[in-house]
């Protein structure tokens, strides 16, 4: 019945059992010395997130809360941090893989209890996994360690194929032999051992079938680099993925969305990290990441200085009308403090005065060889991005 | 600047080029020989979709749609349908790759012309990429060259592990030497060469992270299986790839999914394919698929003859309440002919009844192990599932 347990698997949970059980240990403590037991812990709200201009990613400031057990307006949440630190810690030494979902349901119950005047009462441990979320971020702020490295496992998108090998689960995998296909990348990407880089800049595409464009023509076997998608939002560990390979591999990243303020925003997550996971920012985020494109001037050009890459006709034909939705998106990141560069106020302000905003799906229309060997390799070449 | 040419995708091209020009042929010769050009394409509509009980699929039916030119009505949608087959014609024999938005973008552009009293006018050739989309599913089924054979690609998400090795792209990949990542199918799954498959069954699973979960402790390693997820409603490259392990490997596949309506329309998805693509069922589905579960009876038991797996309490602490669109979902699957067996007819009773749901997860949440090698295997072994 027993499953075959791997060695780096099992180093990082040793470790994260250790940590969360000295973090906890502090509780316990208090409860034997009779005093009130409580939790200190950092903030997780808007208010208390802010962006550190030196490191250049959003980071969480300084209020913490205090939750107290002994205190009403705090003993729920007090409990559900308790409770799922109890259980990640129980998965942890079991080998088990929890997901957040199933984390959910370990730690669904209905406590029954009487209160001060002898009345039965009943109240359940979280309604939603809104709730339970909550709590194992929670976990996270107050141990440091991030649910990747306590092996909690979610839905992953993120694809990479490239000039590199890595080992995973005891397996050497030479990410420039996967075919047509890619390698899905696993939800503890720091249990990863990256071995051979030969590659000299990661490039990330927004959308999963540009990536597959890119992959077929084998660009990143041309240009020697790593290919990486996120399929959309990326999630964090393509995040992270994309961190160390910049990082620890000191390869430049180039990031290539849509023209729009969408595409824009998913730039900004890869770059300076996301308000709800403020917390990660520093092993999320990378903040020299590039916008490659596809850039409002790419397809208006910019005065006398920079010719557009597409014709008018081209641009007649491709160009979407910007809905409501996108304006008000658009208004939103000329506040943010990562885009207050000219390079920047200049796109935002052009696609605010065309309103009108455009797919890369457009630039490979004009050919995929358009595409991958000339728009892409000649940006980089000429340094003509954004950071 | 010529980007490397596979092989197999070579000849894919060729193949799909020669069809295309011959079945257009024939609307060439109408206009050469002064006849009015048109085309006969089989109805893709819901009414002329029908489930064949023999082969246990939907199909077209025969009904069919005269495309004329001259005729004021249909005019728009002729165009449309020779202006995408020119496009993917063209795409063909020039090497490309291009995605089902980017064929949207490549046929997009108005068209100025005058009418019979000599005023100009003008008309977009599509407004939209579900013009476009129904463009491409026109010259799929008037050439029956399916769109992966003719090489366009689309966003994918399949993921599969597991005891075989397969050939794509000229590289040789050991589908069981993924370490904790997996590996991404392709949008075209028939340039697969599947070399060495040393496995007893396929085991398809609804979700991303209960995949992940399975992947982890290696299920498919100690029951001899290939492990695949569709992430959700499956694309058409995970159907088919699913489909090609049945029929040309001979290997049982059992689906896990959620116990609710939309776990067991995926189910059905799998089993007899999807009305707005009747016209692949034969390709695509896979009639002999085994529902595993989580089945209602599973977790309600079944009068004296079956016990259900959860207890009085976990049924409490997982069950969720089914909404209104859930019970609306069922009746509608009851409705469907390839339900009409006294095993789903009583899972949907039961449901109905209930008016209950349950998730994967909460299985999962009674111990990753109870999951993988108590309650699939059992089920497996002991032949407890529904066709």
């Amino acid at each position: 019945m027993a499953a075959p347990v791997d060695k780096v698997d099992l180093q990082a949970r040793k470790r994260a059992a250790k940590i969360i059980h000295e973090k906890f240990k502090g509780v316990l403590k208090d409860v034997l010395s009779g005093k009130p037991p409580r939790l200190i812990i950092p903030k997780r709200t808007l208010a208390n997130t802010r962006f550190d201009p030196e490191k250049g990613i959003l980071v969480m400031g300084e209020d913490v809360i205090e939750r107290e057990l002994l205190n009403m307006g705090e003993a729920r949440r007090f409990m559900q941090t308790l409770l799922m630190a109890s259980i990640i810690y129980q998965a942890l030494i079991e080998n088990e893989y929890p997901t957040i979902r199933d984390l959910y349901y370990r730690g669904k119950h209905t406590i029954v209890y009487r209160d001060l005047r002898g009345r039965k009462r009943q109240e359940n441990t979280w309604e939603e996994q809104k709730e339970s979320d909550a709590a194992i971020r929670d976990v996270e702020v107050y141990t440091g360690l991030l649910r990747e490295e306590m092996l909690i496992l979610s839905k992953e998108k993120g694809k990479v194929v490239g000039r590199m090998k890595i080992r995973s689960g005891g397996d050497v995998i030479d990410l420039s032999r996967m075919g047509h296909g890619a390698y899905a990348i696993e939800s503890t990407p720091d249990l990863i051992e990256i071995l051979d880089v030969d590659a000299e800049f990661v490039l990330v595409v927004e959308k999963d079938a540009v990536f597959q464009q890119l992959h077929r023509v084998k660009f990143w076997d041309k240009y020697r680099a790593i290919l990486i998608t996120g399929a959309g939002q990326p999630d964090r560990a393509t995040r992270r993925f994309v961190h160390r390979l910049h990082y620890e591999h000191n390869l430049p990243v180039y990031v290539l969305t849509d023209s729009d303020p969408y595409g824009w925003y998913i730039y900004s997550v890869y770059k300076v990290g996301s308000i709800t996971l403020s917390y990660e920012s520093e092993r999320l985020a990378t903040p020299p990441a590039r916008f490659l494109g596809v850039s409002m001037t790419d397809v208006f050009g910019y005065g006398r200085k920079k010719r557009p890459w597409l014709s008018e006709r081209e641009r007649k034909n491709f160009i979407i009308k910007a809905k409501d939705k996108d304006i008000r998106r658009a208004r939103e990141l000329l506040r943010y403090p990562w885009f207050q560069v000219p390079e920047w106020k200049r796109e935002i302000a052009i696609f605010l005065r065309k309103k009108a905003k455009l797919e890369i799906e457009a630039m490979a229309s004009k050919g995929l060889r358009f595409l991958a060997f000339e728009y892409i390799p000649r940006k980089i070449e000429t340094g003509d991005w954004i950071v």
